[in-house]
């Protein structure tokens, strides 16, 4: 009889966003009347990019004929995909990564998880999260047997570093060993982002502990301020410390398209059980070549195209849409005199429950009162509890008739 | 300092098709003039269904307006999807199986390599595998560490079951304990097929030993004879203890598109290590939830396309033109005095090595004299020694000149 891995079943009772989707679809049954407006899930709203469409329709016309069909496609992307995000999001920007770094994928949550592939499993590595974090990190831990049990929302064997108001919701850097640390900037959930200084602190630190940072630039699209980093690599010595996960889903729009890719610098390197330095890019190379078959020709095309002359245009259009609405989340709930963060060079606006409501409570009041669905912080983790997430993923009409909502209920 | 996952330490060189790759990159830049024809890696040549890219076109579209516009769809692949493969791969076939046991994924590649996440690791769980042997099967359990170390290219810890011409390609059923066992059925890499006899005797013992059987059913659409069956729930009792794969990419031309689908019927169970019984569907749609995020919209209405009527019937196109490059194959090689298997209901033609050469050897010859590729037996297992794989995926044109060169290389 087939043994199951027993590690699934400390996984906590639902992954957050299935959680919310159950309420949601109860309230929309017993309440058909009510129009929902979601601001939950960051999921984007706006019409994908003319550029990604039209190189799209190309690319399935192309697999119309013999000359110009394309089967399996290598493993790791379409070199002139992997050139185009070599050139445009590091060799641009000052960051030393090459295209034979790049592994074009799926999506970042897949990456995000899979990456545990190359890594030991069991104790020998001890991994640090900031709490609140994206679920997914935590999960995939669990499932692989790096954690013990739960107690509350916290897993035995996990490193948590607090991300509130009382620190500015600038973790602090571990004072006990870490071998792995996710880091998320522009962060899911809170919105916060990291200074030139604040990831100079944390790569100097990484290596000088021999600890590799896992780093999640998914949002970097959001950043307009010119002194944050879009990439960890524009940190010197972030080669030899860190893996950059980044993904087509948030600039370009692809959350449903699915496009990603995943940097593992030459040069990085674990240990083996010996003690021996053992480069991750191979390791990576093997996992992706055995477990994985490419993105789709079509989606690659597309992919490229974000980085064409209109793409680029398009996609600015984009950002500025959302981050327009961010603006008028973040002043209309600060003027209704609520405690808010974020929302600046990111989609995700960070609010203090009011009233010392639990975050599920006030998703409640959210949903019943305003047909509103924002995300629970403590769904991301125990320091999120008393916090909630506004998303900036939606129409301008719908964000504005949701904070007319929510003004309504504050009065 | 990260530890790495030494698993992957044990892994032989190089996974199969890249180790070809490299050796027709080395043969096509000494002879740039050489005309190479692959018939080598099973990849599709023939141009994409027409009814396939009108409805991706019409998904592209679809994406540019907002209120057609798709994000996150539900990482177990849209209802629409599902729904058509219950009815017209299981329930018009007469079996049970209905859209909530299906889950849509990128590729039967990546699935099989991923249901191993869900499944004890170590030796808590013993497998067993066909000799030869798709090699994601035996990679995926070393990386998970589910064997020991290789001698040869074989791991301890993994049972193999031969499958040659000496038990005509039937694997005897293992007189050892096995929990879990990989069928891939019509076979690669041999071509043979599974009689409803046989697959009937793998389910009565597999439910007599509590194993589960994980069916690989990538080949099904090549099956012309209406007593084999095309999946293992055509067999009473099968939904007790198989899960199965099937993919788009060998009946619909989706290997550069990426489309494929796992079933885990529900009532399926593992033991825990306190011996109770766990739903595997329950498992499988936690991985699945927490660690993918669902297949391109737009590569979902492709693969809906392919149950239309004119999607049906575009892809029995297909089936019959590489049919028909398998029987041209086996006709040329069988007159040119070799001993053929397969390639009747399978798309892979499978020969003896002339003159008793080894694999890659022959492999060697057919490149340097003949500038044909094909796939040396020996790279799917010891047991696939002395035999080599041809694939009828290519054009007529290119069959029948390599057929052409090789009858002149035995002359």
């Amino acid at each position: 009889m087939p043994r199951i891995n027993d590690h699934y079943l400390k996984l906590q009772a639902g992954y957050l966003f299935p959680e919310i989707g159950r309420r949601v679809s109860a309230f929309a049954e017993a309440h058909p009347e009510a129009r929902l407006i979601k601001l939950g899930i960051g999921d984007v709203t706006e019409p994908l990019p003319e550029a990604c469409r039209t190189a799209m329709i190309r690319a399935v016309n192309a697999l119309g004929k013999r000359d110009s069909f394309h089967g399996y496609g290598p493993e790791q992307g379409y070199a002139w995909l992997r050139e185009a995000i070599a050139e445009n999001d590091y060799v641009a920007r000052g960051c030393e990564i090459d295209a034979s770094e790049i592994f074009v994928s799926d999506g970042s949550k897949c990456d995000s998880g899979n990456i545990l592939d190359i890594l030991a499993s069991g104790t020998a590595n001890r991994f640090a999260v900031c709490d609140p974090v994206y679920p997914v990190y935590v999960d995939t831990n669990v499932m692989a047997g790096n954690t013990g049990e739960a107690t509350g929302s916290r897993y035995a064997g996990l490193v948590y570093l607090p991300m509130t108001a009382a620190n500015a919701f600038t973790p602090a850097i571990p004072d006990a060993p870490v071998d792995v640390v996710y880091l998320c900037y522009p962060n899911n959930p809170t919105g916060a982002v990291a200074s030139r200084q604040t990831l100079t602190k944390w790569v100097d630190w990484a290596n000088a502990h021999g600890t590799l940072i896992l780093f999640d630039a998914a949002y970097h699209a959001f950043i307009t301020d010119p002194d944050i980093p879009h990439s960890i690599y524009e940190i010197p010595g972030a080669r030899d410390c860190a893996i950059e996960f980044r993904s087509f889903s948030k600039n370009a729009g692809f959350t449903g398209t699915r496009c990603a890719f995943t940097v593992v610098p030459r040069g990085l390197t674990g240990k083996d059980a010996d003690g021996h330095d053992v480069a991750l890019h191979g390791l990576w190379n093997r996992r992706q070549s055995t477990k994985f078959n490419g993105v789709s020709y079509i989606v690659q095309r597309g992919a490229e195209a974000v980085y064409s002359e209109e793409g680029r245009s398009q996609v600015a259009e984009l950002i500025a849409f959302y981050l327009e609405n961010a603006r008028l989340i973040r002043e209309a709930l600060t003027d209704g005199g609520m405690d808010v963060h974020g929302g600046v060079n990111a989609p995700y606006v960070w609010i203090k429950t009011p009233g010392g409501a639990t975050s599920w409570d006030f998703f409640d009041t959210l949903l019943n009162q305003c047909h509103v669905v924002g995300t629970p912080g403590s769904g991301f983790g125990a320091a999120g509890e008393g916090y909630f997430r506004i998303s900036a993923f939606n129409s301008r009409e719908n964000v504005e008739e949701a904070l007319g909502r929510i003004a309504k209920l504050k009065g």
